[in-house]
């Protein structure tokens, strides 16, 4: 029950919140967000993916965004790349640090990037060798975990051979996706447990949507684990792109007022990450969704 | 660590959660909402309040309320009375289960009640005397168990003061409210922990609102220590009056999902129960604040 002394939370929400926002966003705007979560005090902020513009329109300048966004001592800008062309695109624009991402679903992983959880993996291993020369360090994502919105049911054993097999392969840390937020922290722990007897605990991170309602729950349940590694999006941004109308990624305004409670440090200024969080909001035309943000907003008012 | 098989939800919608709606909601849809809310499983509706209709106008009708509400077999209707007067107008109206309202925080008990809580708790005792003399069930509240709007931090030892003092009156079950939902999970058990020292765990109930976001992560965390009642309003109805445009009650079915994944029996049909948050947020013209009743909505779209 002894929880963390301390949380890394990878901010995700200028890559997996903002593309799944339809209103097309500047990049400097986007900049202008990443500046100011780094203002707040995250240290760990996923900048862009290198994707297809024709799967991803939103995520179309990431060239251009990488190579204007200045660096600070101590943050650090990892972006999503799908194959090596994607690897080979984020190291010409400048990025030092990417992720790579598989799911524990074969259904998922047909669906979404049209090949099997097998082909996926066997496109990582050219990335993560030229990583490995190249000095950069890889992340690996498994989506997917808790359930499936094609599949349904994932059998916990799909998660821990594909955790694995991305471990394996030289990723340093494997995010746990529970892509369409349907877990609850029985369920959530029962996962990490069967993960971290693969994965040392300390290389895993939890990667939770609050799709309905549980993500602060399973949160709290995995950190009773001695999971110390949250990846969350500023104001909540992204929606579901499975659930209509539904949450997307657990807000990490939200996640930062559960660890400051718990007497966790986390780095992060609420008022800060709250400001960019309304900032890029304001960008959407949208209104941040972010309990936490909400609360402190009508409290300064 | 071992969670309680069965958990009773205490619906507060009706009560709580309408009073502060400001649309007016008619008695024959409170009743079809009550009635929704029974059908779905429900077996404790708190369903109205026999306060002045000057202050709490969307109460005014709780005479005609409780004179029309048809009984069912194992489903109780508490109605909240604030002294003797309310008491004698709730027996009157056919009320037979009441409960009774008091603030661990000295400033919320003046600003709310216009009383000292040492007032307050001298106005219930001939009302826990007539409802003893009645054979009438009393519940009793406590507010601001883990924060104040007008104090900010309220002392354990102030909780647990006033928890033991509605107990010892009589009151089976003492609800502790988080009335500005700003607890976080460490604080919420070491809250539970010390009432349940002087009060048995099997009497305590838990009221958390989710302005920040918090609750169910609260409520893992106590259901964890053995709690096994809940306080939820369906659709999370009713906002919070100290936090302009912030959630207040934590909603029932993000409550129902939780404890259906965690395999507690709850005995709540959850399409049923959202059908009832849809229902009454159709009467008020806004969307259900569920998160789980969204996520519900898409799937079943």
């Amino acid at each position: 029950m002894a929880l963390p002394s301390h949380v890394k939370i990878v901010e995700v929400g200028p890559r997996d919140g903002l593309q799944n926002e339809k209103t097309p966003v500047s990049t400097e705007s986007k900049l202008e967000f990443i500046a100011q979560l780094a203002e707040a005090g995250l240290q760990v902020i996923e900048a862009t993916a290198f994707v297809s513009p024709k799967w991803v329109p939103q995520m179309a300048d990431h060239t251009a965004l990488m190579q204007a966004l200045p660096r600070r001592p101590g943050v650090r800008y990892p972006v999503l790349v799908p194959n090596m062309q994607g690897y080979e695109a984020a190291r010409a624009a400048g990025a030092d640090e990417v992720a790579v991402f598989a799911a524990a679903s074969e259904a998922f992983s047909q669906k979404n990037i049209n090949c099997s959880i097998a082909e996926s993996l066997a496109r990582f291993e050219p990335v993560l060798a030229a990583a490995r020369s190249d000095g950069v360090a890889v992340r690996g994502y498994v989506s997917c975990v808790l359930g499936c919105p094609y599949q349904g049911e994932v059998p916990l054993a799909d998660v821990v051979r594909v955790a694995k097999a991305l471990y394996d392969m030289g990723c340093y840390e494997i995010s746990l996706g529970d892509t369409i937020g349907v877990g609850t922290p029985a369920k959530a722990r029962a996962m990490v447990q069967a993960v971290a007897a693969e994965v040392p605990m300390a290389q895993l991170a939890v990667h939770f949507h609050d799709t309905w309602g549980q993500a602060l729950a399973n949160l709290y349940a995995v950190l009773e684990l001695g999971i110390a590694t949250i990846d969350s999006s500023a104001a909540g941004l992204g929606g579901c792109p499975y659930a209509k109308g539904a949450s997307g990624n657990v807000a990490t305004e939200d996640v930062v007022y559960l660890l400051q409670g718990l007497g966790i440090e986390t780095g992060v200024n609420l008022e800060k990450l709250a400001a960019a969080g309304r900032f890029i909001n304001g960008q959407l035309g949208k209104v941040p969704a972010s309990k936490a943000a909400a609360a402190l907003a009508a409290k300064t008012a």
